[in-house]
């Protein structure tokens, strides 16, 4: 759903919307699950073709751009090339721009209410810009090249940037479809954020390159200070689990309705990329 | 006004903040203007500074990935060195996503009501994505990698895209504010983008580094085609003159209430930088 709202919205040829494409396809769509799962508790599955989409749409921007040679300079993404490897980094650089644009222009357009469209662009410029995301992946670069270890709640502040404001965003978009808010939601998509950089921090201790699709053993190679290097596996393995005991809980006043956002929840500790 | 919004919109530390905050001063605000002398028309000048801010987020962020090693390569801007000379890629790269995040941000939080203001993402949307700005600097970079020189046409086709839709922007801006369409200010808009691209492949001829603000003689340098080269500088001037002709002709409707955007039309060719 989240892709075909995406594809229609593409032009049909040139490198930039050819990669922005490709940088979309492949992923886990795991917030485009959660806006989906977030709307059909509201009733409003049906219309969260668009919105779905917009998240991916972001979220594959700022991959294309994190893998910048200026920033992580990686060569794999998804288990493919990344869109600067495959074509080059000004079709990265402009691809990434326009799944931005993209993505505002998706949420804009949504079948929905004009006040509550408009709760939804406010509220990803916030996730998206320099107070969530883009905060987050330049404190990320920061302590990095001044080779300078995060301690604990740093590194949890800093992710709650770069990862969590997306994920926080997409469980929360459901009520905010509906011109609600919803207090349940934002503990559950916080808590399931950070589980799912805790997780991301053991599968590059823990996983394969070929599995992950992505390059492994970056964190300790590069001395970066993790869940798992100040906790070690086993205790980040348990914070992660908490997190996701918590997220779960948070969803009891859903009943049945939620199951699949529990199971969701449940995934992002299980899964192996 | 719109550096005001922009500012209030920022937080105040690290330097992807200062970065954005220093890549927003020193220009011309000509599409700011074009917003607020655009909503002057609707009565709505005072409703038009996030919105008058917004587009020069969006213009900054385009200056900032545009010159970037990848892209265009400058050191120069506005008189003062590029964001990535000042700082560095990352830097940049993060500053522009940020921008063109604050950009949608500012526009869904104007003060107008929610129809008119999704109305405004979504056209701002299409104006800075694959099929409007990223567009035409794709097709400019494509053109430069493949040295293959463009026809006229080709050449006016690419400009509708990288200068010419954000400039028709900002002078709808006005009209949808209102929640209202404007076939003449879509034509104004239209002709005061390509006086104002042709003016400038004018300026990288005849004008100074220190006045222009930036490097110039590059087009010529790298053999690209421009009105000028293909024209010739007089009839490119005369081509120039008679779109602002044709902006001014089209605001007749307007009467006294338009002359400021007159002003701004003759202005676009009397410029030094």
């Amino acid at each position: 759903m989240a892709r075909a709202a995406i594809a229609a919205a593409l032009p049909g040829q040139g490198a930039v919307a050819e990669a922005m494409g490709y940088a979309c396809e492949g992923g886990k769509g795991l917030r485009a699950l959660l806006v989906v799962e977030s709307a059909r508790l509201h009733g409003l599955e049906g219309k969260a073709g668009p919105v779905a989409g917009a998240i991916e749409a972001l979220h594959a921007y700022s991959l294309v751009h994190d893998d910048l040679p200026c920033m992580d300079d990686d060569d794999l993404r998804r288990g493919r090339p990344t869109v600067h490897r495959k074509w080059d980094e000004a079709t990265a650089v402009l691809a990434g721009d326009a799944l931005q644009s993209l993505a505002f222009g998706l949420v804009a357009g949504a079948d929905l209410p004009a006040g509550a469209r408009i709760a939804l662009v406010q509220s990803l410029s916030e996730a998206a810009g320099v107070a969530g995301m883009v905060g987050g992946q330049a404190a990320d670069i920061a302590a990095e090249t001044a080779q300078m270890p995060l301690t604990l709640p740093e590194i949890e502040a800093l992710q709650a940037g770069k990862t969590g404001a997306l994920i926080t965003w997409s469980a929360l978009a459901g009520p905010r479809m509906a011109g609600k808010e919803s207090a349940d939601l934002r503990h559950y998509g916080d808590a399931v954020g950070r589980a799912f950089q805790i997780f991301d921090d053991i599968l590059d201790v823990e996983g394969s390159a070929e599995a992950v699709g992505k390059a492994v053993g970056k964190d300790a190679a590069r001395g970066k200070a993790t869940f798992v290097s100040l906790l070690g596996l086993e205790p980040a393995r348990e914070r992660a689990e908490a997190l996701v005991a918590e997220a779960i809980a948070a969803l009891e006043p859903w009943g049945q309705e939620a199951e699949t956002l529990r199971e969701l929840a449940r995934f992002v500790i299980a899964r192996r990329s």
